[in-house]
Formats: structure tokens, C-alpha cells, sequence
């Protein structure tokens, strides 16, 4: 399991009820060559890291094939967002989480991520997702920026 | 103005709808060392290009400053995500332009582009934009490729 410490933006309580209720991010990948790359995703994140899980797609599409796995076979280094949008701008909200992505390899680890993926989002319930072929991602942060009148104090935005 | 033909893609009915609707886009950019960085924003898309508008921040935050203009100075490769998510996974979808960022230079491209972000958000309105103070960033893209069901012939996920 990871050692890295969560950096005290995670820890702050307005920012855990912000990431606890966000449904979707969007990760940000980038191949050796620089080339950006980004896609929307689900996660489930533990407090410390961020996971999310390729499901099933047409096979062609499948695991390492994805261009988000192909950067980040070559590349780890990632960014995730969680944002909130509405029409009233003073209620706009990031969390950026720069690190960087690695493949789950632990047994236990990937089932302990598959678990919660699962009851934070039924929808992967009647999913047949398993170890050793949907591929579960952890994304490691090294540093954070949050965004927005609610955060207030906790704004590092770039 | 850029010459360019749109993709086939972005010129299809659906796609039209699905990016007219759509209120905010998520755009990543790389720095020339291949670290990526996301954030969301407001478009305006004219049927070819995507522009975006660097609005009013704290000072230290500004233009050429941000991390987003920073990595797009020393490489303007990006990635700009439109998507749809709910609870019906069924209808999500996406259309992803990866292309190049530059920076709107003529004063009647610049002004064309934004009195279409005023109007598309009411929001710009109150807001003291202007040539020369507030860049403007035109995405060209280079490729095209859309996901979800509602577009069916045309999904070309990757």
C-alpha cells in the first residue's frame, strides 16, 4: 500500500464533503511526447489516493489499448479534476490533484477499490469486473490545488 | 483566421446539439516536460475552432501566469473534453478535440469571440474583458473523436 502522506488539503472537511459527493473527474493524461490526453471517469477515493477502474468496453477499447493507458504506461504522470459547474459563478469549484497514476498489482488492494467503486456506484454491481483483467488504477497525488469561494481559505489555485 | 476544415465529426447533427448545449468544457494542457494539467472553462464554439477567454482573477493568477498559459506558451499541444454524465450510464458521453492552442492575436477575431462567449454566458456581461488585457485562446483541432450511444455511427473513442 502507498506511504505517501495526503497532503492537508485533502484532510480539510470542506473538501472531503466536496470530493464525497462529486460523481464524475476527469483525468488528464500525457504521452512522452507531451501530447495531452483526457477522459471523464469515476473514482473512489480513500482519503488518501484516488481509484478508478477500466469496465468493460468493446474490445478493441479494452485495458492497455486505451490511450489513457498507453500514456500512463509511458508517462505516470497525471491530473485529476473534480469540478463543480453551475450557472451562478460564485459557486465554482475545483480540486486538482497532480501525481501520478500506477497499476494496482495488490490483490487485496484491487478488491478493497473494486468494493467501494461498487457501493459508490451501483451501476458497476452488474458489471463483470475482476482482477488480473479489468485493470484497477491508483493515482497518487504530490501536490493539490483547490478553486472556489466555498473552499475560501484552502485556495491554491494555479 | 485559420483555414482549416472541421472534421467530418464536428459537423455531424448530433455532435452540433450535444456541444451547443454543453456550459463548460475541461482543458488539458501538458508542460514541454509531459506533465499534464486540467482545468474547467467556458467555451465558445464557432463550428471549427473552440475559444476560450482568461477572465478576471486575483493578480498573481493572471494571463501569462497560469499554469494553463504557461504549459500552452512551451507547448500547445491540448486536449479539450466535453461530456455528459448521470446516473443512467446509458446516456453518457463525450467528444474529445485534441489539437493546438494559440493565442488570438487580431483585434476582429478577438472581438467576434467574445461578444459569442457574452452571449452564450450572461456571466462575461458584467465582466471588464478586453483586447490586450484579457487573452484569448482559439483550439484548433486536429482530431476529433466522440463516445456514447447517442451518437452511435460516429463513436470513435479511443
Amino acid at each position: 500500500m502507498n506511504e505517501a502522506v495526503a497532503p492537508l488539503l485533502l484532510e480539510d472537511p470542506g473538501v472531503r464533503r466536496f470530493l464525497s459527493v462529486a460523481r464524475v473527474a476527469r483525468l488528464a493524461t500525457a504521452s512522452a511526447q507531451a501530447v495531452p490526453h483526457t477522459v471523464p471517469l469515476c473514482f473512489w477515493f480513500d482519503g488518501v489516493n484516488f481509484y478508478f477502474v477500466i469496465d468493460q468496453k468493446p474490445k478493441r477499447h479494452r485495458g492497455l489499448k486505451l490511450k489513457r493507458m498507453r500514456n500512463i504506461a509511458e508517462n505516470p504522470c497525471v491530473s485529476l479534476l473534480i469540478d463543480h459547474y453551475e450557472e451562478d459563478w460564485s459557486h465554482l469549484a475545483y480540486v486538482l490533484i497532480n501525481g501520478r497514476a500506477r497499476i494496482v498489482e495488490g490483490r487485496e488492494e484491487y478488491m478493497l477499490a473494486l468494493r467501494n467503486l461498487r457501493d459508490k456506484y451501483p451501476q458497476y454491481r452488474d458489471m463483470a469486473l475482476s482482477y488480473g483483467v479489468n485493470l484497477m488504477v491508483r493515482n497518487e497525488q504530490l501536490d493539490v490545488h483547490v478553486w472556489g469561494a466555498r473552499f475560501k481559505e484552502a485556495d491554491t489555485s494555479s
